[in-house]
């Protein structure tokens, strides 16, 4: 059967297990539109702006362990993605992210909409290809995917000309091989090995595959056999938590507190992460974390065989049978009074369903939420890893589509949650079963923080209105129900316990605006 | 007084008469936000995601006729601004586009909010730079200045590292030369006046500087004189029209119709255009709209001196005693029935205010519109120029501030106005005028035409539920009431007319949700 370069494509992909695709099509992607329509296999789902799409696809890979496509539309589609492809690219979320352009003869006419949508993919994209012509396309899907699970997980951007995608490519391409992680030499291994039985005060900085739960159950051994410390990166893509598991503390976000959490340790221990750095510069204050008298080590870099690694320095310390402290099962009472960071954290830890999925995008009134979820049933936890805010409520719609059968709960800023408020949209059209825990606290509350901390004076009125979401206030109710999701204002404790319960007792999206 | 690279900057901006800052700052432009403060001579208006303050910074540049400056956060904040900066690039707006970073000595270390700030800015930028240090901010803030001026309007880039803005900077730097448009040589003009004078049937192609009080008042000359046709481009920055002025037809949106309306010319002379190209391209249709037998002259490029041109044109020509026919004032009367586009715009026309300035991102529904306006009241017409959608409400923002004596119209289609709908909330904190014609046709319409038009089969359930706006419908006054502005929905067109009386008559924001 005659075939176009976008059914090609599709069909490849498919073939590939790539099998949701996050849209928002225009004119130069409607040969792909009408694609979808005749592929069983590739579910679509529109978002209403190409930041939700792309969230969503953040969202998705981190919980699938595989790629979704994107469908944008040329450069200003792909403009609009790409700050949450900066958090994918953070995350290490594998992505192919196909964006439309004009056909090649058109693109030196300087229509309206041409722009460098190459110089636009560059700084988030680990692999870039244009398929100039119909024939490439097919076999630039498959090695779009192969690209998408290089290293630890990558953004792979297939920029496909719109008579590529219309002209015939008469055959799909068959699927690439997955590219293999980098294994850690066995003198490397050896190296930390002898630090850790060194008996020196050491901590294990883990992210990516150190804190699945493989990872996290070998993290444990070596950290019964040999005294050494945990701890996570202050934000991973995803981590696991909960009864059963080995919870690690985080390095804190503010600089001065990440140092003083490293200076007790004679060695640092990088496992699936760089050296820790502050998030920001601040003056008269140090950007690296690591402190000077201590060593750094590295067991896996990033894109390298962590699992292995750390299976086999369990094996050279001679600790498979050592036994790791797991988390059990405690839940608080639910919280009375007033609705503050603390009381609404109390609260989620005491309903959180089973196996849940957490998208953690609360900034500063999420602070509690760690610790009191520490001990709440098994959950995956997902941050915002490039603080491109507006990832949440995207991520979530992603989540849910990888998960359907997990609750998510989505903690949710209002600052954050205005970038890309458009999520909610895609809830209600998809009927996800997202929770979003509105954190209405009315203002931009790091800058307030961080105002002083960089050595400002003190903000005055101007500089205060550039700081608060005030004058007028947001209605979370209005804004959601216009969406189509329910949503519910609370303003005590009680409230919110009920609001919960009944939330997570009903399969649909539902918000929750939590005014502090 | 001590001061540092922040406050000299301002200080600097404010000296060039650069004196409204659109900005979303972070915690890296906290210097920054700081010296606003302090500096009585810039207004500060805060939006909730990035794309409003770029489309406000568009909006208020194109109405101004001088740049705004915007402030933006790093990388991802950029990225955010990026679409509606593509939209400015395409109407030549002039925009000194401030975007904060990361400090010197920190960009290295890769921080989770590190990215390539030059490689997002270039597409969309006609003059980058980076203040490598706090002596140099100053004077880059001129520099950026006088490049935003340059050409025809251009978007200036300064990228200022939070050290550049924290160090100490003894002087703020004074104002550069605005450069010089370059004059068309006699020799061109006197090219022009000969096709002119042939008698053969011309059209002048007209964008930029031609479609100003002046231009238009010019070109209205040389068309009574000679005979010759005027016409638009399909889309344009700012045009100025209604009573007393010379009324222009616009190249038709569709590559046939433009073909067509191009058809009977022997001779196109573009006055500050490029040759005329079709939006997208089509299987087996021509891109360029220029009618083969026809020949391409140039009485001015972008950036060239139109207007000085087209009086030489006209002095050429012995046309200055040419009486053009000027726009005498027809107000329809106020429709009953149906809510339609056909009626929205005879009602439109029938209510528009004096000295009105239309946004237009009404797209399919707003087809009739230009025509019905045409001689009304004198009014300011800006169109989407660069076709990435979201434009419309952050543009109304930036009109209202630059001319808060007029009254803002917003005419949005519904898919597009999801795109930065936070305009919204801009427009209640700074009680703008602006009245927001929002047509709710729940679909983005334009992709159901164009789904047919690329030859693509009829859609399925799969394609059209990614061209229409449903399950759930979008409620627009619970969005609008959301974030503070007062909203109402109408389904006919006395409501209509009713609520755009009230809306005028009222000096804050209104949204109007015209279901169609």
């Amino acid at each position: 059967m005659a075939q176009n370069g976008a059914q090609a494509l599709l069909q490849t992909l498919v073939d590939c297990d790539v099998d949701v695709c996050f849209t928002n099509p225009g004119t130069s992607e409607m040969h792909f539109v009408a694609a979808l329509d005749q592929q069983p296999g590739m579910r679509a789902i529109l978002g209403l702006f190409e930041g939700v799409v792309t969230g969503a696809a953040d969202g998705y890979g981190r919980m699938a362990g595989k790629p979704a496509c994107t469908l944008l539309h040329l450069g200003p589609g792909l403009a609009n993605g790409l700050a949450n492809l900066h958090n994918a690219r953070r995350a290490r979320t594998p992505i192919v992210n196909v964006v439309g352009e004009h056909a090649t003869y058109h693109r030196a006419l300087d229509a309206p909409l041409t722009s460098d949508i190459e110089g636009f993919a560059r700084p988030v994209s680990g692999w870039i290809e244009v398929s100039e012509q119909a024939e490439d396309v097919a076999r630039d899907g498959a090695r779009a995917v192969q690209a998408a699970y290089a290293g630890s997980g990558q953004i792979a951007t297939l920029i496909l000309p719109a008579d590529s995608a219309w002209n015939d490519c008469p055959e799909s391409a068959t699927p690439l091989s997955r590219p293999a992680k980098t294994k850690v030499a066995t003198a490397q291994v050896e190296a930390v090995a002898r630090v850790l039985r060194s008996g020196e005060p050491t901590v294990l900085l883990c992210n990516g595959d150190a804190v699945t739960e493989k990872g996290l159950a070998l993290l444990g051994k070596i950290a019964t056999a040999t005294g050494a410390s945990l701890m996570g990166d202050t934000f991973i893509g995803r981590i696991e938590r909960g009864v059963g598991r080995v919870e690690i503390p985080r390095l804190p976000y503010f600089a001065e507190q990440a140092e003083e959490a490293l200076q007790r340790f004679a060695h640092v221990v990088l496992v699936d992460t760089k050296a820790p750095v502050s998030f920001f510069a601040y003056p008269g204050k140090a950007s690296t974390l690591t402190p000077e008298h201590a060593g750094l080590h590295t067991l896996a870099e990033p894109g390298e065989n962590t699992l292995q690694a750390l299976a086999d320095l369990v094996d050279a310390l001679d600790a498979n049978a050592a036994v790791a402290p797991l988390t059990e099962l405690q839940r608080p009472e639910l919280p009375e009074g007033a609705l503050t960071p603390e009381s609404i954290a109390q609260s989620v830890a005491a309903l959180m369903p089973e196996q849940a999925i957490v998208v953690n995008e609360a900034a500063t009134a999420g602070f509690a939420m760690p610790g009191f979820t520490a001990c709440a049933p098994q959950h995956s936890w997902l941050d915002l890893t490039g603080g491109a805010i507006g990832m949440g409520m995207p991520a979530a719609v992603g989540a849910a589509v990888a998960c359907p059968d997990r609750p998510v709960l989505s903690l949710q800023a209002d600052g954050s949650g205005m970038y890309t408020l458009q999520a909610l949209w895609t809830q209600a059209r998809e009927n996800l079963n997202v929770t979003t825990v509105l954190f209405s606290n009315r203002k931009y509350a790091i800058l307030q923080v961080e105002f002083m901390r960089v050595g400002a004076v003190n903000p005055g009125r101007k500089a205060m209105d550039m700081m608060e979401l005030t004058r007028p206030d947001l209605d979370w109710v209005a804004l959601a129900q216009g969406m189509g999701v329910e949503a519910v204002k609370v303003e005590n404790a009680a409230a919110f316990n009920q609001a919960v319960a009944a939330a997570l007792s009903n399969n649909g999206p539902n918000l929750i605006e939590a005014v502090l």
